[in-house]
């Protein structure tokens, strides 16, 4: 749908910036969301970003606009920029968002646009920059109403109005107590408006509110949000200082790239949401080392068929079984690691009861390899009949039975282990800190593939 | 983190259940949060979900913790309710709420609850069915200020007082022309609190707003909400009249579960968010249908192979190269799709550049074929020398040459198919207004191994 709405406004601009109208191709651009222009400019070419990024640089809204921009065309845009232009957009954007801007671009860049701040905002962005990658401490905002706790509704209403169109959002009223600088409580907007003049705002601030420290890890901040439907967090200090607020839109920003991540993790595509823009060689050049573990994995199935070759001589057919094998069980595996891994970030798998988690994911493997082998078994048992009947052009010298028997438990063994070790891998991870979204991707579906070939195998060379 | 937070809640609700200590119990659940009650619900056993629940139906927000809880243990919650116990619910819920309750609960209990509702409720209930599942007339609220746009600040004001306690979010004042019935404008909160009280809201309002329609799908105000930033969007109907508001919360909520059902279905496991809390049956039951193209997948990938039998019948070494064969191509193709997939969802692949998207993937694909392609046919050549040395027990009866040029350039194949087929697939799943995710599911890889046995097999019997 984000194509469909925008199409008629890309062609427009595309028209106007053909026909060389400078006027009004800057109006329409001026007229739009910083949000649309972002969708907008990424499906221009080249040439045409170029170009029409000095009229976006003239935007009120210049500032979201490289807030929200992609940073493969952020580095685009400042490799090529000139001092002043830098300027100009620094002063439409946020601490925060200049300290993003300062970590994503290349040192040279990044030099520039910190000797382009002045002292109180290179103070500003240095705080930023100390929290970790990731964490509360990055993506909060430092602008919001602190009031003191023994302020009026009135004198509230007031101070309000002063400075209350300064705000972006503006939803709650934060209330510290003057004399230790604590944070004591919070007022919403509406209160504010609901309650009569003369109470003071300790009387009806709301004193049981959740808060964050600016540590925390930003899933946990949009988990927080999400559960508790708040518009707006404030993030304390250890001294109980209030230093900033994480608004819902930054949660709904963090929701999404959390989504991506994951899904391109558990894909083995990296966790780069930019890679649809980067060009072919960068493309190539973050997937390769995720392919990797399939080659090598490939290497280690080939080895050991090449050990069972001998045997595979009188056992031909056994080669025409091995991609249902490793499919069955490279699909069921990963079904288990997906349901297990977003369970996780969802908070639906309970890691006080893994055991129970991976015993159930047993148990379905089970059930769907008793269904599955068992299909495969009559069908490669009636194969085996037809071929020595000569019915078909296949030639099968095994006994019927010991055939069936050899193919459906070998996809009985192979979507076992797919269940078995796609839900304790991930589940391992988390337990060792580490990102389950990983376990999805190759690593299991290698495993799984040498596990399902040396069962198979086994298997085959025991009954045949 | 949610299963972290919440462990301490949980081991206390536990002892205090254990104990009998009534009075405690329902105290502590009584000041929890609905949403964190459900956290902790999903944790706990059968048995202590039944008696636990008795004191959730006396907390104020029993109403909001039905609609956050997962449609399975709903259904388990319903199933045994008295008529009594089931009114209670229902008088702390919304009618878009009850509605989607209605859709999701057994026919039988369905009556049931539509019988207890009054007349009026009975009407807002339908009034809500009639619009299409994960449409905006499903989740959106019937809870919003109308107020009529000659109003003045100051009877505005008063009477926001006088109504504003009842509604759940409210962020803006939407304002009505009294004389057509249409909505002609918005109002922030916090403008009602900046400007001076002898104004009319005619004056002040933003007369430029977005809005949506009853009927457009929920992902699509979800992408709205996130892309401007807005706390709640207007839904009109095609009189301009407006017939509620969606809210940045279920959009948060809308987020997540579209993501959550993407995962799956890329995965190839159904789109059913509750698959971790359904028994083994059903779990079983959701994912057989999914596995079933693998299934007939590996069948076809038999049947080629059987073809080829006497070919390798002297060539039995190609029957170890299968799996890397397959699963290079399997493992690109999932990269490819899952970032195509997920690039249509979030606005970042072209749509009216579709065919650039699909060449650069190819382009990639040839890259990587190449060097993975290379590598393995360096190798190939290596190891058929090394078997014609007897240095190496495996039997290679093919010129060295020949022998890597067939294993490196059918790697190359099955990288390049496995791109193509799956940037083609999401994409053309879209121009057919289908859903892309499935696409990345078992189908796609399943048709990439085909394809690939195919390449792998005359490549083999033209070079050999």
């Amino acid at each position: 749908m984000v194509g469909f709405d925008n199409k008629r406004i890309l062609d427009t601009i595309r028209r106007l910036y053909r026909r060389n109208s400078k006027v009004t191709l800057y109006k329409v651009i001026n007229k739009m969301h910083p949000s649309q222009m972002v969708s907008v400019y990424r499906y221009l070419n080249p040439t045409e970003r170029i170009n029409i990024f000095s009229y976006i640089l003239r935007m009120e809204g210049v500032g979201e606009f490289i807030k929200e921009l992609d940073e493969t065309l952020t580095k685009e845009i400042f490799s090529s920029l000139k001092n002043n232009e830098m300027a100009t957009i620094l002063r439409k954007m946020q601490a925060e968002d200049i300290a993003e801007l300062i970590e994503d671009l290349e040192p040279e860049i990044s030099v520039r646009i910190q000797e382009l701040l002045n002292k109180e905002e290179q103070l500003e962005v240095e705080e930023v920059l100390q929290y970790e990658d990731e964490s509360a401490g990055r993506i909060m905002s430092h602008e919001f109403m602190a009031f003191d706790s023994e302020l009026s509704i009135e004198a509230a209403r007031k101070r309000f109005r002063e400075y209350g169109d300064e705000i972006e959002m503006p939803f709650y009223i934060y209330v510290i107590d003057s004399q230790t600088n604590k944070m004591v409580g919070v007022v919403s907007l509406r209160q504010l408006l609901l309650n009569t003049e003369e109470k003071i705002l300790k009387d009806i601030m709301e004193i049981d509110f959740i808060f964050v420290s600016p540590n925390d890890d930003q899933e946990k901040v949009a988990n927080i949000v999400s559960e508790y439907n708040y518009l707006a967090l404030p993030v304390l200090n250890k001294q109980s200082e209030l230093i900033g607020i994480v608004t819902v839109d930054d949660v709904i920003d963090v929701i999404r790239e959390e989504a991506t991540e994951d899904m391109l993790k558990m894909a083995g595509a990296g966790d780069d949401e930019d890679i649809l823009l980067k060009p072919v060689i960068e493309n190539a050049k973050t997937r390769f080392p995720w392919l990797m573990p399939s080659w090598i994995g490939g290497l280690c199935a080939m080895a050991i068929i090449s050990y069972f070759e001998s045997f595979m001589q009188e056992q031909l057919i056994l080669a025409a079984f091995i991609p249902i094998i490793i499919g069955m069980g490279g699909n069921i595996g990963t079904q288990t690691s997906t349901m297990i891994v977003r369970g996780i970030s969802t908070g639906h798998v309970n890691m006080m009861a893994f055991y129970k988690v991976i015993f159930k994911e047993i148990k379905v493997g089970a059930i769907l390899g008793l269904i599955y082998g068992g299909l495969l078994g009559l069908m490669g048992a009636t194969l085996a009949n037809l071929s020595h009947a000569a019915i078909i052009p296949i030639v099968i010298n095994a006994v019927p039975v010991q055939f069936g028997l050899t193919v459906g438990l070998s996809i009985f063994c192979s979507m076992l282990i797919g269940c078995a070790v796609a839900s304790f891998i991930p589940i391992m991870l988390y337990k060792l800190k580490l990102d389950p979204a990983i376990a999805t991707g190759p690593f299991v579906t290698t495993s799984i593939d040498i596990l399902g070939v040396i069962s198979y195998f086994l298997i085959a060379s025991i009954i045949l």
